[in-house]
């Protein structure tokens, strides 16, 4: 830290997530005294924008952390499991963006809004949950606290950005075949397909991730929770459909109320005006949206929810950013690495 | 009839689902003795292939049912109302693929694989279900007769296709748009929407139509039942997320014996292979898929099903068809009506 401010480096610059995360942190007017960006050789020599300066794109050298206060890492696998652990001997707190590190025991998985105080005892690496993940524990944190839950059932509606520039290319690349020629087994356009499957659970790895990181970020293990991963055509966001079950009574005016009243919630819930949250909507903004609040009479204490975010931002860069600032915000620069 | 053939008219074929049925009654070899198309002025003059003849299209005069056996409508609320009693009333047994008469207690509303007998004693108008109703009774029967139902939790991903013509006419003109300048609340293309709003509850109009007629359908008018239905920029077929509680204990391969057994399914479900039903897969086929079969624990005997079939097929023209083979094979042409 010099003069308040911050050396900050974001790992993985070339990417999706990596450069929306250059873009949150001028945009939330980070103290960041200087900002070094590095990726692959692939992106190495471009230059990224922040704050009308020109930054280019390094690769990384065993310098790279020195000297740096925090690393946002946005990089794949190799990079959390290898370089991570580097920045964070060196003295650098490394948020990741990656799953690698979401389920070690060591490791705080936070979202500020739902278990700030869980960055508390950090030992160097802090992960930053699935895009997923983070839009639907912000709606659950204030039912949780006023109604208790009793069970969860979601199925996600998700971008195909969170498949990264990848995935957007593959998609309009499918949308301008019109011989609709491809030969592969699922397309993106035009259709609905499931992440990968890695195992033989039958449940994707998406799938995987949301159970898990929910029930760690809320602390509750035992959280009875169903999960069912879908990815689409669309862009800029992802809409989840909610089923809750809860101890208490609810009603629709005490949801919206408690949701409303729920610090980067925005509820949009005027069916009759046609209002209601979309990712066209939600695209290149910070905030969790929550409408198609209804009673569900098919259990008892039970309601709907349709949430959605921008899973490049709130999914992802700007949650990044904001434990950052809670870093920042709770003097938490002093600690001893695990690794 | 003439021979064991049937005069037969499809009113509203200049609209996807009119075509569709003009298609299905040919592949399916439908015994037709003469087939007579109609719809409004706008389509009138234009003609259909069928068995190789080209079939003008009409408009409907007061002689338009005389002498015909069966009459399959698609042709919007108006002509449900007004078109079909004069028909019924003419001798003729109106299977409407409209939601008008589906709820009407004189009117049988059926999916041959879930209620034949419904169509026993029909008073001349049949109702044909709504698209992702038919897909999901189909998927819930066997289910049913196996381990009883105890309750149902579905969201669905909804073709544009179900807008009709204009619907697909508006997700292309939207995605070549490249300005992206149309300034409409909710953009189909790379978004997700919701179908129309006409009341005060909170649910969609399509909502409201699956919860009422899968417990017409199934005779379970006390089923428990939570449903969310969204519109994607897909083509081709509607997807299904459902969560089913049942009575008796449930376990993957009896699930998967009880579904595969099930006239009408196709059982898809080998994620290891990245092997499940897509709208791409299930365009322009007539069965229901399932796949993503999964127990879940978050309930005690829950299970989730992945539901996917081609709603302007089995989910419209196909079940329509179906249901008129039904009144052959059952010789149900003499009936009187309550129109």
């Amino acid at each position: 830290m010099i003069d308040g401010k911050y050396n900050i480096t974001v790992v993985g610059a070339g990417g999706l997530v990596g450069r929306t995360m250059v873009r949150v942190l001028e945009e939330r007017k980070f103290p960041v005294n200087e900002l070094f960006l590095f990726a692959t050789e692939r992106s190495a020599g471009n230059k990224l924008n922040y704050n009308g300066k020109e930054i280019e794109i390094k690769t990384i050298n065993e310098d790279s952390f020195k000297n740096i206060d925090i690393a946002l890492f946005s990089a794949g696998k190799k990079a959390s499991m290898d370089e991570a652990p580097l920045a964070a001997k060196s003295g650098c707190i490394v948020i990741d963006n990656g799953s690698y590190w979401r389920m070690n025991v060591q490791v705080p998985l936070v979202v500020p809004e739902v278990n700030p105080d869980a960055v508390q005892n950090h030992k160097g690496i802090i992960a930053n949950p699935n895009c997923s993940t983070i839009q639907l524990v912000v709606a659950l944190k204030p039912i949780q606290e006023h109604f208790v839950l009793k069970r969860v059932v979601v199925s996600t509606y998700q971008s195909i950005s969170g498949a990264g520039q990848k995935g957007v290319d593959k998609l309009m690349s499918e949308i301008n075949d019109k011989d609709n020629n491809s030969n592969q087994k699922h397309k993106v356009a035009f259709n609905t397909v499931f992440h990968e499957f890695v195992d033989d659970s039958g449940f994707s790895i998406e799938e995987t991730k949301m159970l898990n990181e929910i029930r760690k970020i809320m602390s509750m293990p035992e959280l009875p929770l169903a999960v069912t991963c879908v990815r689409l055509p669309t862009l800029g966001g992802h809409g989840e459909s909610v089923n809750i079950e809860t101890e208490k009574p609810l009603s629709v005016p005490a949801l919206r109320e408690c949701l409303s009243s729920q610090k980067g919630i925005t509820v949009i819930d005027n069916t009759k005006n046609d209002d209601y949250p979309t990712p066209q909507l939600a695209g290149d903004t910070d905030d969790v949206y929550v409408g198609r609040i209804r009673l569900d009479n098919s259990v008892k204490n039970g309601a709907y929810l349709w949430v959605v975010s921008d899973n490049l931002r709130k999914g992802a860069a700007t949650n990044a950013v904001q434990i950052a600032e809670l870093l920042v915000e709770k003097k938490l620069f002093e600690f001893k690495t695990f690794v």
